[in-house]
């Protein structure tokens, strides 16, 4: 769904940038002789990596910052000079949100809340009409001023930046989604109905590490931690017989 | 304007494809596992290739269709395999549309009415949900379904085809739309003014071939001969003292 | 050498499309205006990695399957828009083999026998004259309806379906083979040769990891389970004196 | 045609190469660590730009000579660093076929006999094995040594060189070349049944630019100069009544 | 020559950058993290073209500015997102330079002095230790603050700018420069000793349009205009006898 | 730092390759119509690849070798034919070098001497004027010849070949690699002071990998090896209270 999410994040903000919408009324590649619009990314994982792609794609002048060298490095390689990747730090991330017509928030820490980059006091300085498009929405958005919105109203308008914060961004896309879950679902449906969930967990360290609560105990370290509960471990917890 | 325009085509279509908007509910360029979305694009002039240029980057399945042989080559020498050049009659355009999620009509002839090539009675073969992008609606549109809407209510369905037809498209990115104008006019204009209209009409061969009337008598070949007038020879028009 | 099969597989079915050899007469790759020839590649290992590298660049119009959503994301992360990466199943294998001019069977599952995707029964709906390439020969094959074949006479055609199945693809360039097959082995061999089997294998684990039977036992479990034998534990057998 | 024949000249190159038709036995692309076959192309208009495309996708090591700079030009801004353009004489023709696994010959002067670039003499510095691909061989070929073959009998050995000549290349893929055919014929065919001979060749110069003969006389200047007519001009013959 | 001094201005930028040469030591492409040097091409002809490519090449950030919306077209198709193409005028300009570590002036006006671009004015404005190269110094410099300097002293500083103007840029790689103008001037030379200057000049536009004077008369326009001189018609001066 | 040498050692060769710089007066990656110098770099790693990013970028024609088979893969896979990635031998280095305008020694084993790759014997056989750049210098550098240089006179010519060996090579680039060198050890320096030493040590298995010394004893295994002293295991020495 990340996949999804990320490439659909790029679509939703070149539309958001229409004047119609409240944007600023640019064409997110600009044309020969304007120059193009620029993105940032925030968060090089899955939702960046995919949504790089498709601004890249679309010709924009796309920046992503992330605090990972090596994630700076693969993303490097990868993009060659189409993509700025930029080590990620408050002075950087403000040197590149005063100019950007396009913000991607995807910042995604597995069961954590996201991190607060951009304030309510950033807006002041962002360009009129610049749309952040916060994909980490599901996960309490990691921007000050993002609150969940839907399909049928996707954006709204505060300090002069265009908001868009649909909190299931790939229900837009059910025909697409509905396939790329099957195919990341279905072994593991396959699995929990061949073999019981107790079975299926022991044998699949990638299902067990999906495993959130069981027995009533939070075996999810990130949630455990979001939430303030003790973790347990998901091992003994399945060991029984 | 073409390059706005075809570049827009793209987004506006792959935002028409959402659930919400009427649309087949699929991701212009899939993910990883499920395919693309088939694009096609009828004409590969400016508006054509630019439409392409978007919608490789967004990396749909593009098929381009045109009838001038040294387009097809010029385009297929410069997209490689990412877009399949095809030519264009009856029968090519039926094959690809009936598989298509997405198709931009981007046949303009200068000066005369858009040729009709998808008919009311194809629609019916196409995919429930798929969508037209009309970039010809200036000039009459080139499917017979189409009529002219805005960019406050952009799209309409008939027969489960859902319609972009806006006849302004550039009016969307006002700002990147402006300064692309007045790169392409302003040399023009101050032509007009330090010499007056007759003289630089006189001296720039490429102003003279965009005068559609001059004195009471239409100089242009193509608008001639749409609407049943008379061609008058600009030069001799503007030859007087 | 699975580089070389890979690579191979691409032009000896290039060729044996051609007319003279039983194939559909199309060339691979289109020219602008005709599109070109869909290829169906079955797996994404090294083999079908490298046959979709040389497809792609003959311009084909490729879909590559998998079932592995790591291998997926991975391929289509690598090509792009080039290659449609597509979820393999039943249907998915259908729906692509149908339409294609080519069909290049890469599914290597080390040292068990090769899975039948496509059977006899699906050749009577795939195209006259379409060409499969077998490269899982070696190991049985993955198509009902291959039997190895030779260098000097390569192909022969069943259900109007013309067949490629060398049993040593890279034995017709020699050249290439044998040097690609001294880089891989040579520091093997030297290691071999310096310290002993025993000892070399103790202390490599990826050669270890290409021993089949030891002391008389099956150490491979794929191969174990292919013959239905019992499987050994290399180490074990390896650290006596 | 010239598109067919030169994308065709490579894979027949290719599989020339291997051992079992008399090749060196490389395979034209190498694999990683061992690198890729010299493929040198003499000429860069229509089928040398696509037998260059075709070989940069195999990952061949090309080269190709020309004599015109602009054409050097165009294909060096085309293909950047993957192919090696080269001002072509005699001293550089030499310097790069004594190190070449494939040779294509794609000088074509159209209505003119083919410049023997490679003669007899060179073959004894070429490479054992190496493949001689002559597209010229319609118009007299481009190496002393060829004589037209066919599908059937495509290749001869020389010296130990291995010749294709097939005099009729893109009758090998005869369902891509009709269409390929079709689509640039049918247009001159509707106006020579619409409008007559005469009146067709008159309107349109770039049929009239095939115009060999005319009332008896040979009007084309490049046919004229070979057979040792005089020429006549095209212009005249088709303006009487 | 303009190839040869498009590409060197990068790799002569790039040194004229360390800090040992007095630059504001950056690398021009940045590493992962580091984003790269912004370079600002001034003309988007020959010259500027060859420069962007190798630009682009080492992965910096690339903005080319020129007037002409064609080239600006053409340039745009051929770079897509890795530069950013720029209509020219006294604000882009100004814009642009005042962010950059490297200005290359490529304005080239045959026969012209070079319009000055920068001003000593705008050095002040720019980051110190910024670098220009002036590929124009042969026809007086297109920055305002240059003077021409040689290979044993390519640079000077002033208001803390690096200026590199070398007037003879082509003689730093003789062995590329002496092949490259035998390339282009071997077949004019074997024209002028075959058939004499004058008849070598009336068959060939090209060469003609070379010719700056002829029996004392300027026949080149741009050569007259700067000098101040009548333009005398070539034609009429080389029809005589 | 390995990112900017490996990038840096292209455009310090590019200029080493100067005629003023006593180099062979090649333009690296040609023009049109005159073939790239070839360039040569030993060893695949970080320094490596980045070289042959930029090598590449600037059009050279590129060989890189190295002995580890999951590299040339990797890298071939990155660079397709852009790049000819060879198994590295005596035989393969003597080959290539022989004819390379710039090699460039990437060798970089871990706290150990780099091996002497190119003897001063090679030299004799390699093109007059070439240049080599040892990136290896600071671990004795990987040319028999080499001897360390500093950026105020980096190169000196030893047998007619030109040595580039400056010892700090990021030096030059102060803005660049300060930047670069914060991203990469901020997040350690922030662990050591909140932490202490020791237990940022025990934390971190990529920081203890760099640790070289503790309590007065060797702890990296490549360095102790190199001095001949006994290695102690860091885990021991960091374990006391």
């Amino acid at each position: 769904m990340s996949q999804v999410a990320g490439r659909m994040a790029v679509q939703a903000g070149a539309c958001a940038l229409e004047w119609e919408q409240g944007g600023r009324g640019v064409l997110i590649g600009g044309v020969p002789g304007v120059a193009p619009a620029r993105v940032v990314i925030l968060g090089g994982g899955t939702v960046g990596f995919n949504a790089a792609q498709m601004a890249v794609g679309l010709q924009a002048d796309v920046t992503l910052l992330d605090r990972d060298p090596a994630v700076l490095e693969r993303l490097s390689n990868h993009f060659g000079a189409s993509v700025r990747a930029v080590y990620s730090n408050r002075t950087t991330i403000e040197e590149h949100i005063y100019h950007a017509s396009l913000v991607i928030g995807a910042v995604l820490i597995p069961g954590a809340a996201a991190p607060r980059l951009v304030t309510r006091a950033h807006l002041a300085e962002m360009l009129p009409g610049a749309v952040l498009v916060d994909v980490s929405i599901d996960q309490g958005g990691c921007f000050e001023t993002s609150k969940p919105t839907t399909h049928a109203d996707p954006t709204f308008v505060k300090e002069g930046i265009v908001h868009y914060c649909v909190a299931n961004m790939p229900g837009a896309v059910p025909h697409t989604s509905t396939y790329a879950l099957n195919n990341a679902t279905l072994p593991h449906v396959l699995a929990l109905a061949d073999k019981g969930w107790r079975q299926a967990l022991r044998d699949d360290p990638h299902l067990r590490a999906g495993l959130n609560v069981c027995a009533g105990r939070v075996t999810h370290p990130a949630v455990a931690q979001a939430l303030g509960y003790p973790v347990a471990a998901a091992d003994d917890l399945l060991a029984g017989p």
